[in-house]
């Protein structure tokens, strides 16, 4: 839908969105590598730095090219592409924390000095999370794109915290223990005195098992915090997952919740049913017509369908309509030769259901109180005589049921059975004349159409 | 329903359900004997393998008659028993995995071969688990079938899925301390330095031990992980509990809601009940009659038995209210002589209802706006002359209550108060009189029924 | 209701419930006592073996009791007060378990034996735990009565089996350290050397605080299992508190979101009212009335009171209204004189509203579409002329409002606003037109009535 | 809307919600320092018994202040302002806590007596926590005040609850070990010899991290309990916690179900639509149409709106309509001269609808059942002719559409179609016959007005 100028470039594009998952895959890159330097650099190889510098060169690159993507306005759902609006948008809401994310502190300081661990640098060095705005964002749109699963988006988010969170509290807690002055009163070297001769993979396997350790609540004692720096980080930790645990367990029991439902209302459903059928002790037959209409509601959501049309405005639903049933309305052989604005009129008043194989659609002698239409599937014309049910005929697709019954106002000849899953078209006897009252030319088509058919 | 052919097995069928129940019991032993041989094997005794090859066996016959068992077809819900339909789906789906995961890797190996302890060798066997499949299409199964508890299916589902997880991340720990160069390294040895000269149960308690320590999150410390390996496993299997957990809390969350839904509505509705009569100081009297109907809607479930019969199609509701009440409309006196094809018009329209002890049904002087037949049950004829009551008669199975007020429609002579619990048809007036009105005979005789029992 | 008979003791009745409440305090005794015995016996004093037999003898005369008291049936849901069907139901179901549970098994043995410490003789004692029943199902009658709060009964039935759980859990793993050969390698004897030196006291708290450190998964680590039974008692306990864990959890999740969905409900509605006044820029008074009114309906439940009377048959609705509301219609000027049978009519077809204080009940120029007539409160009665508003007077209780408008269909004169929380009666001008057409001689009375007032 | 006296307080005013902040600052330092005081005593410093002084001289003047503010009456919904019913109501509920809290209990012992450790005055002391009710019914305001999001709020009040039970047994346990006979044998000792050697700081720090280690069931271990004492402590703490936590873990469920269901309901619609027009293969323009309704409605919270005004009384709903709708419909060329009355006749009627651009809200041909008249938004009047679309025209803000097809009762001869996000007020064509009807004078006028334009 936008109307990208010439040098605008598209946020729908293909292109764009490429670009966009590209940075996705640099802004996990930073969230792991950030919190890594910060409490291990000076064990780290020298290649991280350059890598980050090349990152921080693409999201200069991004700063330069949002200033050329249009945006969709919120009051009025309209894509703005006019360049000021697009740069004042932008200057006045995030460019700032951005820039500063993206600026290489370490290589500039690194011109003039050769302090490498000083802290404050480190601290700069953290802006670089920002980026990670940039993921929420992302699982907030694929939250609402249903061409992702919910429960599969929701759980990689919730997964991705919890990484996140143990990385990051893994990484912190060895800088304490690090910095702290007498290394043997830290939670790593009362476990393993000489832990600053380990490899930096054995060092960052220890943290990320104590981070999971305290994560969990599991809580094994084996590495525990031995003063009160640690101590302080520690409670602050544990306050916080038992955010995250309480927030993950909620998340949980809303998918379970969500998913079981149907199963449960298709149970609830079966269930009721049945004891209705013992408790009146109905015969076999009904019962199992009863449980084939609930199997197939569920089956074919024929539910759902009837609530989205319902929510759409008459205009709409109209066109729905028309689409799906005029051509099958108009080769009925009873409205052979009316008028095009009569059928119109009929099918906008048409409500489509569907129907088990061996289900009634019309009792004999019921009083007619609809027209039937048959668009799919077979149907059995049926007569219980002396006793015994005959067939008399079949009804095929355009077929009409009980038009007789409904025109004459005459209780219904026969019964109409389905032997398919059929789908078919229902307009309410009074509505229909209705209709034909006020087009008083097409209701006399009609009825020369019905006797010479009947007759 | 399903047609199947000569040599066809049926799905549904008595004998395919026992050898699928077998089979299943087959899978429950492959799912415990499996992990236990990938850790264990050089400790395990000689019978488990010939066992394990008689088992394979019976998979291999599994595979030949998959080749004989129609399918339901997901489009047109029909059943399909072309054997070259169902060989073609069944090699186009699970065939290739369902032979990969019978192939009995060891005993052929054995043939050239004696190295046992090959880890290659023991991830081929790990394949078998592939047949847990079965599990969870039983399971699937299972929840959909009203036969069977809810709750209970689902609870075992998870009791199983967290009993194999236990068993799994137990064997598996083992096979990495086991495997470790330094045996007083890992977790198993520095608590028992001579692990290895214990017996295999001891050796298995101590892994299930550790593992459901872990999985709880209680975590005593007495065996925890000593290196990076057995850390990097933790780790995992720690995240891994963090989600079963919030998963197994979700469900329960989701039993509880449901089961306990039934009595909050319940209290809710007696509660609502009860605060309306204090508000309004209702009389004694009134306020037990409400409460003993509240009681009887949720006791009788009449609730429920609406809600089912109204997703039907109309015809099927005919066909159950024909089914359950024609006999007893057609031998009210009132109906006495009318034609069939009347009654199975008035039947259809009417709607049953249930009444606890000393409801009243009709009030004395009430405007009639409904006609009731009583079904099951026995009502007091009461008169409300000079303030005090007086009981004129008792109408019993088969009775017509106000028919004399709807018919000629004066206020109500009588209030109609139930002695025991009653069903009793209701239709409204105004329906009545559109029948009466379009079976003018029928009519007819029906005034000549009320004049002479009433004259 | 139960008509019990002269020996007959009913079960509803003052002293069965004393005697009932007696006996919960009994079993509360024995849950306590009866694994601590099971597990201690050797350092127990002599008093709670003579205490026993005394709660013994109360549970036998209970039992005898038991053929005393009517019974209600399930399927009629009549008391049944026949001493036959008593014993026989009885002596069918639960008398044997009653009798094995009460019979004093240790007092018999020690008639012919001195061996008290027999493990055989253990398991008989703790058949007491049968009595627990009556707990259970005395949770199951509290859950459905009103008068006590629902999360209360809840959560102490929760309580109790938190407590229970872990007083047994406790005790069995000290049986098992008590009986293990080698007391050093037990999970108390690790940590205390001399433990059977200990008072009884120190014992069980050690217990039960190994049993919740376990429950709550804290796992100091300062008490574990040392051996292979006791690591077998660990997994089982372990297994079954993830499972009361989780319906812990799930329990609490049902009560707080019960409990907050009121009040979620109210922020709902009045964030939508807030928004929708903001977005359409509805003048201060107008969003102040419709606040008032949304605080109204939460505060009153208005519409719980029509939901309660929605459910209701038709008769009990009309038997309440007459009740609350026939003395105010009778007064009203408008039906002075008119018939008992009229205003019965009337009164069956209002329904009930209230109103807040300053707000309008009709609109001047309003197409009358109901009569209104005031039960409590107050109105007045205002005039918009001339761009000010002006009080032309007030209604008070009893008082019509807008029957010109509604009687001469006209559009409404007056606006009426409530200066006070005001209870309305409204019937439609339809609905009440049907019935004085259907009683010609009282709408002519009403017509009278109207001239005389109002001319 | 209180009418305070001369000497009274309003409630609602803002310099007592300023005091009350002030004091709800104050109870949040008492209850932080109130515990601590109770447990460290004798390490503190001389400042916090002068500032204790100076805060409950505070509470003291809230406690005179009481007595001049008004309070509103349950049951009349009426502010009282009688200062005799206002004490009347103070000395009867909380003043004589109220003063039992406030009175410096220590600085009194302190004038007679130097033992300032006695155990009794600190209980005493706890008193002061009565002033958490204050914080209590804090929370219990702002949740349902809806400008402090819910979510914030209820987190806040449980993070406050956690810390306050963190920092309660911390300080408990603390007191329970320097009470001790033994100082090595109990929990503090255990790990530090020295402790009472310790600054305040880190004794205090140690006792939270026990505490916070114990509630979020972590459990390293390394303090634990070592004496029955701190054993019965530690059973009661971890039951506790229990149940807090599992009141956490339902709280966040609570909330993100809660925040979640707008998501699910939108995705739940989407997808239903998406699923439909696939299954019919409707065409894509119709899809997007679908797609675009949906998106508004949810964006633009129609649905709510509609829900808002239902359960408001009819009056109120037709003033809102009056207010926002009389001057576009008065403004529309068909009813230009017709009476006030009737316009407002048709406004009380009118609903209002959005419709998303580029939709359809009348379709060519279609049988006339509503009148439509543009609010806002710009409409497209569109012919479909030999095949083609033809544009004949824009109707724009205050246009009618579809004015002669429901008034001359013939098939719309155009299709109308948004071109920007329109708002639409709809009437039934049944309803404004009626109106038209009972206002013959004014039909008129509409009659010659619709000639006069269209001819």
């Amino acid at each position: 839908q936008p109307t990208a100028g010439k040098y605008l470039v598209s946020p729908y594009g293909r292109r764009y969105r490429v670009w966009e998952t590209f940075l996705i895959l640099l802004v996990v890159y930073s969230a792991w590598i950030c919190p890594l330097e910060f409490a291990f650099l000076r064990y780290l190889p020298r290649a991280p730095f350059v890598v980050d510098d090349v990152v921080n060169g693409f999201f200069a690159v991004d700063i330069l090219l949002t200033f050329f993507v249009p945006f969709v306005d919120k009051k009025s759902y309209l894509v703005v592409d006019d360049p000021k609006k697009i740069a004042l948008r932008y200057l006045s809401t995030w460019f700032i924390f951005d820039v500063c994310s993206t600026v290489p502190f370490r290589s500039i300081t690194h011109l003039f000095t050769r302090h490498e661990h000083n802290l404050g640098l480190k601290f700069l060095n953290v802006l670089r999370l920002w980026r990670l705005r940039r993921v929420s964002s992302l699982f907030a749109r694929l939250e609402k794109d249903i061409r992702f699963n919910y429960a599969v988006i929701r759980c990689t988010k919730l997964i991705s915290v919890t990484l996140f969170a143990v990385h990051c509290a893994g990484c912190i807690n060895y800088l304490i223990a690090d910095r702290y002055p007498d290394p043997a009163r830290t939670w790593i070297g009362a476990a393993h005195p000489d832990f600053r001769e380990d490899g930096l993979w054995v060092r960052y396997v220890t943290c990320i098992y104590w981070s999971i350790t305290t994560m969990t609540t599991t809580g094994y004692g084996d590495l525990h915090a031995q003063n009160s720096r640690e101590m302080l980080f520690g409670i602050s930790y544990m306050l916080f997952n038992l955010w995250l645990t309480a927030y993950l367990i909620g998340n949980m029991t809303n998918l379970v919740v969500h998913s079981t439902s149907r199963t449960r209302d298709f149970r609830d459903m079966v269930q009721a049913a049945t004891e209705f059928a013992a408790r009146n002790q109905l015969p076999r037959q009904i019962e199992e017509q009863m449980l084939n209409h609930i199997c197939l509601r569920f089956k074919a959501e024929g539910l759902k369908q009837q609530d989205t049309l319902d929510i759409l405005p008459k205009a709409m639903r109209s066109s729905i309509s028309l689409y799906l049933f005029f051509p099958v309305v108009q080769g009925a052989y009873l409205f052979r030769g009316v008028s095009s604005s009569f059928i119109q009129q009929l099918v906008t008043e048409m409500v489509a259901e569907y129907f088990a194989p061996k289900e009634d659609i019309i009792l004999q002698n019921e009083y007619p109180s609809d027209l039937h239409l048959l668009v799919t599937g077979e149907v059995d014309i049926v007569a219980f005589l002396d006793g015994t049910e005959q067939v008399y005929g079949k009804a095929t697709e355009g077929g009409l049921l009980g038009e007789i019954g409904v025109l004459c106002n005459k209780p219904q000849p026969f019964t109409f059975r389905t032997t398919k899953l059929s789908q078919v078209l229902r307009i309410s006897r009074p509505k229909l004349m209705d209709i034909i009252q006020e087009n008083a030319e097409d209701g006399e088509i009609i009825r020369i159409n019905l006797e010479q058919v009947n007759v």
